[in-house]
């Protein structure tokens, strides 16, 4: 699947970008019901940087799959390590309340700097 | 007691989840009436998670049970460390006002990694 | 079923007094699970007012019965009515999140004077 | 369609229920890209009332619906008034922000008694 | 008891003046603890306006008296009334949590005007 | 200047639109720095109802125009009016801190049905 | 006392311009202290607008001035009544802690239409 | 003094227990007047735990006494140090506001392990 | 210039002191207006701690000088190491919203000891 | 370009300087519409300090300038740390939501001391 990215305007630079996205919703593969989640993206850039509208698009993908919280965290996490290749990366979801509870899932990746 | 777990989706990295239960109640055993708490449970996941269904099952079994809060605490991460042998956990119980005061418990465990 | 009151201090004078439980619990006939509610009691007391203790006891009543919303308000409502012949008095229950959705329910009672 | 009511417990009672779904979601259809509100519908029951779950099951129609917001709400007002004809109801839609501004949309039905 | 007052300064127009005490501490009457509230003065001046000292230490009396949530709002109302004669006076006490609930009793009072 | 609307989907019924702008700037025509706002549109349609993208893009015209609080608010006022032809209206606008104070200003428009 | 006003950009509407001040400050003339207030002007003009840097400028001029809470919420709506007469004014003034408690006074003017 | 403890149902992990009491209040010593505050105690217990009722019978001999701030913060956690020998212990005295300022004290202990 | 103290009651532990003043006001140099703060100071107390009420006179010389956001936090915290000799001290004041803007500044100070 | 700075009234002493804009806003370069932010500037002074009439005006110049939100908060980052070399600054930038989502961007800079 292709994703836009850009240049990051400040290569030399560590610094961190974060995307919030309140409006994530997927379908849970056990009730077929949807699941909402408000997803945060975190990182620090190295060459490039994701663009915004793709990173928009790519969520809107999720809207009708079924995939468990701790599977989608993970995934995203792993996808949009491989389009941006950043310096470190972290992915937070937070799940509205289902059966009285809710439930939050974080993963964090960091480049191996040989 | 028998508890569903499943795979953990993600065994290779270190990553944190957190379920919270704000509808938690049990029975003080000094004066039969009952106790509200807010159930915090985060750990890091090994080879399985904790299902959500079974957790919920879980909490409600100390509905009618008589039970301090410091025991209950420990009780639960017990009980869920044996479940799913976690590389972290942690269960924080928030309990509602007693008598005009109230009370938080945290106890936590690592696993001794040799 | 006894329900203790305790005689109106100032019965001339039209005044409101609100008890709020934000611990009412009872049980959901269909799936056998645990609702939870904020009970709210408003009422402009005549002869007698509520004490608080037997409020306590009477909602604990409800902690193991299967009952529906609409049901367990205009139940309380007619019950607290009946023991304390008030001039007015409103029941708002107010519950936890279920299947996605919240609900509150409201009844008033109006005494008729002739 | 077919949706589930049940006999209102208090028909003698002019009382008032509120539910509240803050997961509702439906599409633009000029963009294609999802909306998302949150519907508060609030009514006097007459002899039945509506059925949690049905209620549940009917909004999540609405999820790849290319529907404006001003007709949802009104559709939905005319719908749910169909289905358990209550003495009044209102449908209140609040929607998430879109293009740096948000919309309210607010309709309200009060039976005819002759 | 001696009460000060002092004249108010614009006695040709209703306007409103209201005191809170967020410090209020009175002792229950049955188990002999303390209870607290706050307490909100709201009134529209005749003649004289309270003294916010002389109402501070009017307030000061009760930490020590056992006496009840309803006695001691309207006692409050009618021994304001009686010092300062007003033309409308509230008075709202908001008990803190005692046994899972807690309480507010509000009382009022309006001059009859020949 | 034209404005688009579109049809009105219940024409028959009294009901009510509200569009909020957070992000509403235009230039003090004193000091030419600029001002903030939340505008707040809310009105009942009678034969057509306001474009949202019409009304983000008659909203930016202000982002460099020199005028008055009070002006703004009545001229957005007079022209959707002028526009929709409401059965009412009204516009709020809320203003950032100047100078230490801030400011609100609420026009209404009701229709004179003959 | 000059006091700048500007002509009202529309004096056939009656509507509604709201200034609030949260940094009102004036002395306490039983002690010398300071006390500090949030002062709400909201009117409906009638011929002329209060100019915000001369209201500004007019409530800096009680900085240093001893004066009860009572009196100057008088003072301020008889003079911003002399110096724009308004269709209505109110002035609401709410002072920080003192002694344990905080006051609000709010008065307000209706201009007399033969 | 007597001071009631129970034994740590989990003496072999260190976990952390704290109890709040919003309802705090004692004397000042120069002016007679009461003064209000949070008195919060975090602790990691060793061989004994605290009884709430008996802490909450602690905190009340406080009320008539006069004492200051700083000197009731070291006071309680000296006491409650010597009651229950714990490993760890913390105690934070926030006052309500006196003379348009408030405080936090907050005092903190460690077992000394040979 | 005299600023009162007092012995501290618990000199061999190390613990923290923490005064906020909502309502500290000074006068800018260049404008001639008012500015407000809100100031904290936090401190570890060696032999002597600062009395409350010298605090809240020393803040009150400030409220007719002219000084800028920077000078005055640095001079408040030089003056009161001065006063108390404390083994840390920080000063944060927090200023109201100036030409769109608000400011925080916040100083140290660690006693070096030999 | 110039930009006003001020002696540091206290370079012996690293302390922190806060300036926050909520009022920040540019012009998207992809759709040509106007983006809005708040902006968090936080340094360590050295020699000098920044302005905040020079700071406000310099935001101003972003008012009709097509900018990425990366690009903006770097180059707030390069020029500030030029016109006042600080020991150490920071930079946040917290949009509003485009799209559903919204980004925060936050950049450093530490002085290299040889």
């Amino acid at each position: 699947m292709e994703f836009e990215t850009f240049p990051n305007p400040a290569p030399e630079r560590r610094y961190e970008i974060t995307h919030v996205n309140p409006e994530f919703t997927s379908v849970c593969p056990k009730t077929g019901l949807p699941d909402f989640a408000t997803i945060t993206i975190k990182y620090i850039p190295d060459k490039v940087c994701l663009e915004l509208k793709a990173l928009k698009y790519y969520f809107l993908q999720f809207r009708n799959r079924g995939i468990y919280y701790e599977a989608v965290t993970n995934e995203i996490l792993d996808f949009l390590v491989s389009v941006c290749d950043p310096i470190e990366m972290s992915v937070i979801s937070e799940w509205k309340t289902r059966g009285g509870m809710y439930s939050i899932i974080k993963a964090e990746y960091k480049k191996q700097i040989e």
